[in-house]
């Protein structure tokens, strides 16, 4: 991960005029919560901020929530953390040990506070072989790890409401840029004017002008919030805004609409005076900090469309890893908890994997709500009610949303193959994971397209799914003649079948050619991987059976469960191959033999 | 390296009812004879024999090259040895070494023979601590390396001469075979019945009847050789080609063809016989070997013109080496030879490489004659003489056959770009080194493929030359437009210019997309090997001027040497780019402009 500085710095070199933005997140208090978040970090993501925030537990009470949250930011959602650190009930043992395991997770950049009292105290008090001021914070944290860390600090434009007074506190603040505090972000506001004036005095007291402070928007999103905020922080409202609200406090949305629009304002006066960027509270919530980067035209539409990769690349010291099977390509977070420790990504890349260095599999709660749903909410009650459950899933719009296999609904990308796998899902094949054919697409395609402009990018044919062993006997003659396909097929005790000559060690599935460099190969196929797939594809049937009460789904399912084959099918001639079209064709013949029979 | 027992048994389950075939060659005395050999083998390697044996120097005297002729045959050509190792002149501690040398070089196959008598000594006799027979160094093997070798031994159809009888012979090669040989290869012979019945005595003495012993077959190649050969092994010569030869001794050609057509009969018998395969002793001469093999019908014509890959990787324990810089495609001995101890292939890949980490640049007599012949026998008197050396050299058939930097004429692929890359020298860009732009031609395409069948391969345009400042100028302004093309130029000293933007850190320049398997990226451009390449290249410039006694021509090649560029050029573009019309298009435009001035 880069430091923000370095990383602000260079992004300006690349886009001139135009402003970067970062979001604030809260460690939630429960798991729904956090998963919740998690989802929403990722979508919030793709209008790429330059770096998103996650407070420190309040009293330090969530901390091991903020320290995971941050690395599923990192790891799993590939995004540039600043976690925030304070001084209030942690001692400096314990600081030591936190910022020594962010920098083993490649963790550098740390928002130096004093922190809030805890929520029991009524006034902040140093804990006992702790910290006092947020400025012997920077200096322990520049004495202990030198440059390693890049060091934000808090700015009070109005002064810390504990501050005997204002210009004591820009002293304050001025002690933490001479200690080695690296950029500011400044405490909420109402008025520009505000944050100006803060940074004329501040460059008047010797605070060099070169030193970024990125001024910190809450926007108003509910009436109640921004009372008792505001009246916490004693934060100037300037009139004009009490007026407005007092009109509409009693209707939330018009609170919202309102918000928006006042943050829009109050950014566009920051951007004109030249602020280095905008921070924005979130408070954990997406509708109105995405509408006022989008407002402001901070978001570029095509860039948030485009892929960086097909996998989000962890920023952190898990490594630049350009490869992974294709299996995890929806559970994406479950690849990295199971591969965690891993550290050889040689040169980048796969290598062999050895599928008892597989750690085991975690089944989420998104899969467990999945499973519920699918038993009560959509239910089935013969093996035809589930097959089409699957085949609805694949239909856009449907209500079928999830699978426990995949989180979301398949995208743009499944266009051109849609019909068949419904036709396959129908026929019995219960698909969970594929990808169209390509033959070269640009990499800047809004439907296939991933990595730098200029770039061209590939896929062989694959599907993924469920079959009976009789289903799999079908398959085997089918394929026996087609020298392009290579699967395997897996039950849950570990039978495993292949094509007749065998498969490769690893196949290269999605692949792409860019200017100057490698060539990259997002995603594979292999027997090791696949085997450590199968135990996490069939404990999520299990999973079913845990949270159904229904006996008919349960007796349907554990025949699944016991008796059906994991299959995996890769057709290697991205040129010209038609698998899709070759195996509804089948299930057609099929059919019309049963029914000629 | 497979173990020759292994590979065998695996060739004729994929390849029934065909009879492989086996060269043998001897240390040859002089450098320039190990140069001949060494090219000799890398074009009989083609016709993709089972393995090549090189012979131990008699004596021991040449065991040194013996030595160096396997690992060049390994780590440059690629082919799988049969080591000679015999117990003339040498002591137990010294065959262990030699042996300890073999294991780590991963030569893992031996033809474990008694050898004949010092050149001086009259009869043999063993040496102090040493061995005395070929069965104890067969123990010896065994008892030190377990299984690591495989073990051939020699079989003698007219029993040893030193023997006292055949049969006390038979006895004595069955011991070898109880020793825990795995194959014998005859001694030669020209009377096949007699193989036959050797082996029929064998087995009645209780060798396995799945022992294989391989024919040796030493083809007449001349009179002389064959009367003086035969009279020293006290070879058995059926009455029939005695005959013949007394008709025809005195025509050299006339004695060759008879050899040819004489072994091609006697290979048939052996053939019809069941004979596991066919061993020719090719005394270092190429003609008979090949005729003999491919009027057998034993070599596919399809298969010697494929590629297996663009370089030829090596069977020892160099590695699974996937990835090479393209500027060593002309001088692979070299890249291996600088890069020999590199045991980093992470992967099988590239990975990143230090310009430091290369050994100093080994120039080779092969560079050194064409650098006398671009002197002497071609010759030039002025910078345009130069330069129509070198368009000359890709003019197919012309007398100028190679270049220092390039030890062969190129091939085929260079049709499409020919004409253009001898517009570009005329114009004073020395080109070394290009390939033309490939979108994907099947791996099984005669000028473009490579490796096996049902694979897509792709190229990017690329080309390398020496051009003077002024040209680096003009072409510099030429592909500041053109956003595909990646350049790197260095000078003699080490003064490195690129395109505006840099360049990537490795780019592929040649890949393939295979059933099963990674992407394969064999060749790439990067900045480093670049700069070690640089010291070789102008080192071949500084070698001419050492070679070289005309002031002309030094003068012109100083000039070159101490101020040109080395240039390399790679565009991106591999779907539609026409980097070599761009480049023409320029000189004439440059030349249209003089003139016109």
């Amino acid at each position: 991960m880069p430091k923000i500085t370095d990383k602000v710095a260079a992004w300006r070199e690349q886009n001139p005029g135009k402003t970067p933005f970062s979001f604030e997140y809260f460690p939630p208090k429960t798991e729904a919560g956090v998963r919740n978040l998690t989802a929403r970090m990722e979508k919030m993501g793709q209008m790429r901020p330059m770096w998103i925030d996650v407070t420190w537990g309040a009293g330090g009470s969530t901390a091991d929530t903020t320290l995971s949250l941050c690395e599923t930011a990192m790891d799993v959602t590939g995004l540039d953390v600043l976690m925030h650190l304070t001084c209030t009930n942690v001692t400096i043992d314990t600081t030591r040990q936190v910022l020594q395991r962010c920098k083993e997770k490649g963790l550098c950049n740390i928002l130096a506070l004093r922190g809030d009292p805890p929520a029991n105290a009524s006034e902040w008090t140093a804990t006992e072989g702790g910290f006092a001021h947020a400025v012997d914070l920077v200096r322990f944290i520049r004495k202990e790890f030198g440059d390693y860390f890049c060091i934000g600090v808090a700015a009070y434009p109005e002064g810390h409401i504990d501050a005997e007074s204002f210009d004591k506190d820009l002293r304050y603040y001025k002690e933490k840029v001479d200690a080695g505090a690296d950029f500011g972000v400044t405490q909420l506001f109402y008025d520009p004017n505000l944050y100006f004036e803060f940074l004329r005095k501040s460059h008047a007291i010797g605070v060099p002008k070169s030193f970024d402070v990125f001024p910190g928007i809450m926007p108003i999103q509910s009436y109640a919030g921004f009372k008792r905020m505001t009246g916490l922080c004693k934060t100037f409202v300037p009139k004009a805004i009490d007026e407005a609200l007092e009109l509409i406090k009693d209707n939330e949305n018009a609170v919202k609409e309102y918000g928006i629009e006042q943050a829009v304002d109050m950014c566009k006066e920051l951007m004109k005076g030249g602020a280095p960027g905008l921070h924005l509270y979130t408070l954990n919530l997406e509708k109105s900090a995405t509408a006022i980067c989008e407002k402001l035209g901070l978001v570029d539409e095509t860039v948030k469309m485009m892929k960086e990769y097909p996998f989000n690349r962890s920023t952190g010291t898990r490594g630049v890893e350009s490869t992974r099977p294709i299996f995890w390509a929806q559970r994406t977070k479950s690849y990295v908890e199971r591969t965690k420790g891993w550290n050889e990504f040689p040169d980048g890349r796969f290598g062999k994997r050895d599928e008892k260095t597989f750690k085991e599999p975690q089944l989420t709660a998104i899969a467990e709500d999945a499973a519920k749903k699918l038993s009560n909410e959509w239910s089935f009650s013969d093996e035809a009610g589930l097959s089409a459950l699957f085949a609805e899933f694949l239909t856009p719009g449907s209500v079928v949303t999830q699978l426990p296999w995949c989180a979301e609904k398949p995208g743009l990308e499944m266009v051109g193959i849609r019909n068949q796998l419904m036709e396959m899902c129908k026929a019995g094949m219960l698909t969970i994971n594929s990808q169209a054919r390509v033959n070269g697409a640009l990499s800047t395609d809004l439907v296939y397209g991933w990595g730098p402009a200029g770039g061209v990018v590939y896929q062989k044919a694959y599907v993924e799914f469920f079959c009976s062993p009789a289903m799999l006997q079908t398959l085997q003659e089918h394929f026996s003649k087609k020298k392009d396909v290579e699967w395997m097929a897996i039950s849950k005790n570990g039978d495993m079948k292949t094509c007749a000559n065998g498969v490769g060690q690893v196949t290269a599935v999605t692949w792409g050619v860019f200017k100057g460099s490698e060539i990259q190969q997002p995603t594979v196929v292999d027997a090791s991987s696949f085997r450590a797939w199968k135990d996490e594809a069939f404990a999520l049937w299990d999973m079913f059976l845990d949270v159904s009460q229904n006996e008919d789904q349960k007796r349907i399912v554990t025949n699944i469960a016991d008796s059906w084959y994991l299959v995996n099918v890769v057709d290697n001639n991205f040129l010209s191959g038609d698998l899709f079209k070759g195996m509804v064709d089948l299930t057609i013949a099929k059919t019309a033999k049963r029914h000629g029979a």
